[in-house]
Parts: structure tokens; sequence; C-alpha cells
């Protein structure tokens, strides 16, 4: 019943699967420099990482809102593929803010147009959806006929 | 087939697009007062602004959540009109919270109490599923009957 | 329509009241040790509360894609069930750690334990819908009929 929106969940449980590991190295990081709850204060590699843990997990519901209102209203394949993009993104982000603050920028910006994106495509989708259902006309139709 | 969802796909979708308002703000404020990451902490002002995104985002998820349960077990317009005023009320937290403490209080209460709505909705619609599946009886009908 | 989903539904709202609650406990603590937002520091018994509360809202959009891609791609009740069990570890992190940093290990591994079931079951759920649409598969009547 669920079978045709395998590919968002294919990539939500990926998405989990990082924020896991995020979450992970935070936690052998606190041992590494010794950084007690509930602190969060330490030295700057604890920092910057602990940061990154937490810039990760404040775009994760955002990316997944996206990922299905894009799957849904516009098409999955095309948003699958921006969220692997997007993960990918989150991956470089991660271990250039442990490395430096500066070696975060690039994967930022890169998932930043991910996600800008990801907006693009839900808007077409849900301003097609309101067209079928309040003016009957299909722009996906009228698109092609052009 | 998921166009009768498009209510609750727009009010998503402009969600999303406030918190990136929100978190676009926080980056020129980084760079207005030179709060370098890893550093969250400066001027009160950047510091205030900083935690009306931090709060946002803290309720951002618990927001979507209500929006879609209410929205899908209770009934769409109601859950989407609810979430265009909480989207309302928390963009006035963010700029009162930005302008001093004090004002972020009364758009916080207004966002609290369209938050309350949306959880009994979502409540009454949990419990019409429920009765409906399991005692065979149709609260809805019931109600309107009486 | 989505009577079928109202155990999924129930849980989320469960797990958005657990939310709130939290939540209201940290505005309590702030005005019993008189921590005046926007600062997030003060005696240890409130930050331990406030970090308590950041914990589980950071593992809160995690947890509601678990319990719905589980749910919807393997099975609704062993989701909802590890949902229960999901909330009441967060229910006894909260008040563990609220008390010593200790007493959030015992109810964190706990709730750890579940979430990779919950991974566990939706990898499972996503590979069947996979290998059911692509490989014409369907795993779970290849796995009774062994
Ligand atoms: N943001 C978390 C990420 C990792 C995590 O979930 N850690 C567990 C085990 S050390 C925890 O209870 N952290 C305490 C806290 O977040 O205050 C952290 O800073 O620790
Ligand atoms: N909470 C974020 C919101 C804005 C944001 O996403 N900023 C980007 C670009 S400055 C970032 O990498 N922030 C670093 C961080 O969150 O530690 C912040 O404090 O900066
Ligand atoms: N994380 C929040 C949880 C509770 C909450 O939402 N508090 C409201 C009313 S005191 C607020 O505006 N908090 C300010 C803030 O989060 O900076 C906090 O630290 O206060």
């Amino acid at each position: 019943m669920t079978d045709h929106l395998v590919g968002l969940g294919a990539v939500s449980v990926l998405a989990v699967m990082e924020q896991v590991y995020f979450s992970l190295q935070v936690v052998y990081a606190r041992r590494k420099y010794s950084v007690t709850p509930p602190s969060t204060t330490g030295p700057p590699e604890f920092e910057r990482l602990h940061r990154a843990q937490v810039n990760c997990t404040e775009y994760f519901p955002i990316f997944i809102t996206l990922l299905w209102t894009s799957g849904l209203f516009f098409h999955q394949g095309v948003s699958a593929l921006c969220g692997l993009l997007y993960l990918y993104s989150r991956y470089r982000y991660f271990n250039g803010y442990s490395q430096s603050s500066r070696q975060r920028l690039a994967p930022l910006y890169f998932g930043a147009t991910v996600l800008w994106a990801l907006i693009g495509f839900s808007s077409l989708g849900v301003l097609g959806s309101f067209s079928r259902l309040y003016a009957g006309v299909d722009l996906v139709d009228l698109a092609s006929s052009c």
C-alpha cells in the first residue's frame, strides 16, 4: 500500500542513520575531551563537533518535511535524489566543521542550494495541486502541450 | 493522488520558509556582531536573536506533527488555518524576542494557545478513528444526530 | 480514510504531549531558579533539566520519522508499541537527568535500544517494499514458505 513511497522511506531512514552517526561522534568526543553533561563547552575541537551535530539536527526536520512535500506533491525520484545529495553535503559539513570552522562553509553552501531546490519543487508541486483542485487546470498537461 | 492534502502541504512549505528566514537572520547577525562559529555567545542583541531561532526550531517538528495528525484525523481546513495562525505567532515571537525578552511573551502565549487547539483537534480526531475502528461507532454521526 | 493509521497518529500525539510537558518543566525551572531568557546557564539543577529537554527535543524528529517509516513500511502495531516504550524511556531519562547526570544513563541506553529496533524494522520494511516493486519478490511470502 505504501510501496510506491519507498524512495522517500529509504532516504528518511538513511537520514536518521546519519543523525545517529553524528550523535555517536559527540558521545565519543565527550569521552575523549572529558566534557561531562550537562556541560557543552570545552576545547575548540569539541565545541566545533558539538555545534556541527546541533546544526545538522536543527535542519533535520526541515529536510524531512521538504523531502516528503516535494516527493508527495512534485516527484518522488527527483526528491529522493536531492535527498541523497543533501545527506552527502551534511556528511561533508560535519567532517569539515569538526576540522575547522572554515571547512564547514563549502558543504554548507552546497547543502543550502539543495534545500532551495527542494523548496522550489515543493512549491511547484503544491501550486500544481491547487490549480488542479480549484481551477481545474493541469499545469503539467499545459506545460507539455506548449 | 495527494491533491486532497494540499492544504497541509502548503502550510508545511510555508513553515519551512519561515524557518529558513529565521536561520538567515542568525547568519546576518553573526556577521553584524562578529560572532564566529562555533561560538553562540555575544552581545545581548545577538543572543536574543539566536535563542529566538533556537526556540522556534525546537517547536518546528512538534508543530509539523500536530499539523498533519490534526489534518489527517480531524479536519484539513481547520488545521491549515491553525497552522497559519501559528506561523504568524512565531513571526511575531521572533521579532519581539530580538527586540527584548519581554516582547516575546505575548506572541508566545498566542502561539501556545494555537498549539493546544491543535493538540485538542488531533486528540479528537484520533479518538474518533479509534471509536469507528474498534467500537463501530461514528462519533461524528452521533454528535450530529443529537 | 486514515483510520487504518490511527495507531501511529495516537503515539505521535502522545509524543507531542510529552515534549510539551518537558518544555513546561523548563518554564517552571526558569522561574524557580530565576534564569531569565535568553540565558540558558544557571545552577546545575537548572542546567541538567534544560539539557534534558534539549536532548529529548533533538531526538523527537528522529523518533517521529522512524515511527512512521517503520509503521508504514513494516508493521503499525509493532511500531506503535516501540513508540510507547520509547516515550516511557524518555520520561525516565528526563526525570533521571534532572536528578543527576548519572541517572540519565540507564533510560538513555534503553531508549537507544528501542530506536535501533525501529531503525531495523524500518530498514526491513523498506527492503521488503523495494524487493516487491523491483524484483517482484515478496520477502514476507518467501519467509513464511520456508
Ligand atoms: N547533543 C548530545 C548528542 C549526543 C547524546 O545524545 N549524548 C547523550 C549521551 S552522552 C546525552 O545524554 N547527552 C547529554 C546532553 O545532551 O546534555 C550531547 O551533547 O551529548
Ligand atoms: N543556529 C545556526 C543558524 C544559522 C546557520 O545555520 N548558520 C550556519 C552558517 S553561519 C552555520 O554553519 N552555523 C554554525 C553553527 O550553527 O554552529 C547558527 O547559530 O549559526
Ligand atoms: N528551551 C526552552 C523551553 C521552554 C520554552 O519554550 N520557554 C519559553 C518561555 S520561558 C521561551 O520563550 N524560552 C526562551 C528561549 O528558549 O530562549 C527554554 O529554554 O526556555
